[in-house]
């Protein structure tokens, strides 16, 4: 290992450590110890774990350096998002009630992370049940802003430094948004290639779990663990993908340096021989954004019925007046709202007629002031749809934070989403320097 | 309340005892006891509970008599399959991995049931998590026969009596099945129809919620509490459905009473003004049962991941023969399989062109001898597809077990189907007399 390197392990791409790793040139002991220093300097500004396991996460690292290489995650620590179930931690989904709950066992996603060889080194902050209403996590940009959410803590973990990589979910935004704010590459995955059991349940049309990295290819590496799939590792033996500048019907709630910053993104890739189209939206997304709403309103109010019924005195207050708002939608509303999510589904062969992948904003601008998790407004259509969707970093804006784009391609196509992410993600890279 | 409803309350559907429960003509108190005094006396032979709390039934009962009516199910006893979490049982999912675990919070269909008024009367035995393993109930007609899987012991305590209505699930033909060897009606919903938060996953796109009862109006009831439905209770406002005879292309493995119970069923249909067309179904469903298997392989493989990780040891040979079986599946051919079903899914509108439920087999016959749960062949299509499902019983075969016929309807058609059921019903119990 070269001296550089060991200056700044805390820094390492996963890929790039599980390569060192995976040739014994680098021992997961060295590279948790790492973590766990970045962790204490960072986490009292930062608190974006809920627990953190150090010793027992040194202890597995030792025995992971002592044993046979057990998988493409071998050695590398993740950070799980405290709404998934793990074994010897509790899993408190953001909620009081859940304050003293331990599940004892493992959700499916941790399991197969573990057999792959990857190391939990602790439990990440989330919004109360994956919604609203933010946990103690700051931007790890500036402490004064949000990290974004639900998935705040896992986003703001790998952004500081204290862990490669981490598990998160999205029913609305959860994913891409606290991406965005905190300046880490995030991937959601298409509807349902992930396991969700053992993950407390939100949204059940909805909900998916995804990756934060710092790269593409650190997503792609925990995704195709994560959905038992061989490893996505060599991932750029594609060309240049079709590009579709999709501005959406919300263009206008995007800042001014965030539409500047899709647009220059745009004539970049452009310049550097991806063909580029421009994609308006049929006019059934017009209205997808409130669909959405109102489907996971309606989900959350089924999905939480016991703690509705028996602990809400618990709630906090914008989750109570998000089930206040459910409790107006029925049964046949609902079905009602999932064939109009059906029939923008049905618009999707010609959205991508001419393109692989939509280049489109991630959130409505940097991340904002306070704590409250910002708009999910840039995902809600695409989480509806169930299309993967990949974060991308790009620079900052006028307040210093981060801003970047997002990838959006066809259900199914999480392979090709990050090939073309990862085209994209070089060019990017490349004009950087 | 007349004397004869007073000799034989356990035997009451739960439509009845709801109508006379609303009027407070009848006190829940008096059928819980009822139900209590039917467990006694048949539970030894049949073995449908995994957890029986009269005592904790017997004090709601009273409180609910007490006090102001609670919703549609007030003062009815259910069972619920033991693949749902209960707060203050045991929910053990079928595995001697779970046998000590409470998990302290309702499942959410539980909490919407309680919240309607609804007692739980105890947890019902299902197959090891909800798979091929039987646990020990036995078919209440006769105890050298299985009852049918998973939804054993809801299926079971339904027919034997000892409750008016139980909850279960469906990922092949857990409902359908054991509905069908037991000799009670059971409807399997449209897939998501009814949220699963709180239900030990087995197979996330296939896994439904579903009841058991004792007539039409009783699933009616139970189903739309659980889907946060307005009650379904008034059936009867539509004519006769249109009946597509559809033998599938698994005929022949259905027995000659089958058949032939199948055909003199929809003879009697046309004869009572139900339009009767033949349905074939298109070369897209020929081998859709083995895609359906093959989903289900592979989503339990990585839902149970902790398990087959964690705990192999504890899991049953069948279980782990399925596990092996799915090892040889991955992602892409998951992928692939799942298109085979939109496939088919896309010649639906076909299917019912000219109908509005098919009339089909709900299994290959009557119940088998020994505790196998027998073939789900019959269902295991309508579950890929989440089409919604109902069994009722006509009559008994050969070896004096119950027989009985499946409708099936268009996705999402969850109130026309039952309402279709209902008339289908009305004209067998007509034909009976």
């Amino acid at each position: 290992m070269s001296s550089a390197l060991a200056q700044d392990l805390a820094s390492l791409s996963a890929s790039q450590a599980a390569r060192l790793l995976q040739a014994r040139e680098l021992s997961a002991e060295a590279l948790v110890q790492a973590c766990i220093e970045r962790y204490q300097a960072r986490e009292p500004a930062v608190r974006a774990w809920r627990s953190h396991a150090a010793e027992a996460a040194l202890a597995q690292a030792r025995a992971l350096d002592a044993g046979p290489l057990r998988g493409p995650l071998h050695g590398l620590p993740i950070g799980v998002k405290d709404l998934f179930d793990t074994r010897g931690l509790p899993s408190g989904y953001g909620s009081p009630i859940y304050a003293e709950h331990q599940s004892g066992h493992d959700a499916a996603a941790v399991a197969l992370c573990r057999a792959a060889g990857a190391i939990v080194l602790g439990k990440t902050v989330t919004t109360e049940f994956a919604t609203f209403h933010p946990g103690p996590t700051r931007n790890p940009h500036n402490p004064a802003h949000t990290p974004g959410g639900s998935s705040s803590g896992s986003a703001a973990a790998v952004a500081a430094g204290m862990v490669p990589l981490a598990l998160g979910t999205q029913t609305a935004a959860s994913i891409i948004r606290p991406a965005a704010y905190c300046g880490v590459v995030g991937f959601k995955p298409s509807f349902a290639s992930i396991p969700r059991a053992g993950i407390k349940s939100l949204a059940e049309s909805l909900d998916t779990v995804g990756a934060f990295g710092r790269s593409v290819a650190d997503v792609a590496l925990l995704t195709s663990v994560m959905a038992s799939a061989p490893p996505w590792r060599a991932l750029d033996h594609g060309g240049a993908p079709r590009i579709g500048l999709c501005r959406t019907p919300y263009w206008e709630h995007a800042s001014p340096a965030a539409q500047q910053q899709l647009e220059a993104c745009a004539a970049r890739l452009s310049l550097a021989g991806a063909v580029l189209v421009e994609v308006s939206l049929p006019p059934e997304f017009d209205t997808l954004a409130s669909v959405h709403d109102a489907i996971m309103c309606f989900e959350a109010w089924q999905a939480l019925a016991d703690e509705r019924l028996n602990h809400a005195e618990a709630l906090s207050e914008p989750l109570q007046a998000l089930l206040r708002r459910a409790s107006a939608i029925d049964f046949e509303q609902n079905r009602y709202n999932q064939q109009r999510v059906a029939a923008a589904r049905a618009r999707l062969p010609e959205v991508f007629a001419h393109c692989d992948l939509l280049l489109t904003p991630s959130a409505c601008g940097e991340a904002e002031l306070g704590m409250a998790t910002g708009n999910p407004l840039f995902s809600r259509s695409w989480s509806a749809l169930g299309l993967p969707s990949l974060h991308l970093p790009t620079g900052t804006g006028p307040s210093g934070l981060p801003l970047g784009v997002q990838l959006v391609g066809p259900a199914g196509s999480d392979l090709a989403t990050l090939r073309g992410g990862q085209w994209v993600e070089h060019q990017l890279n490349r004009q950087k320097d």
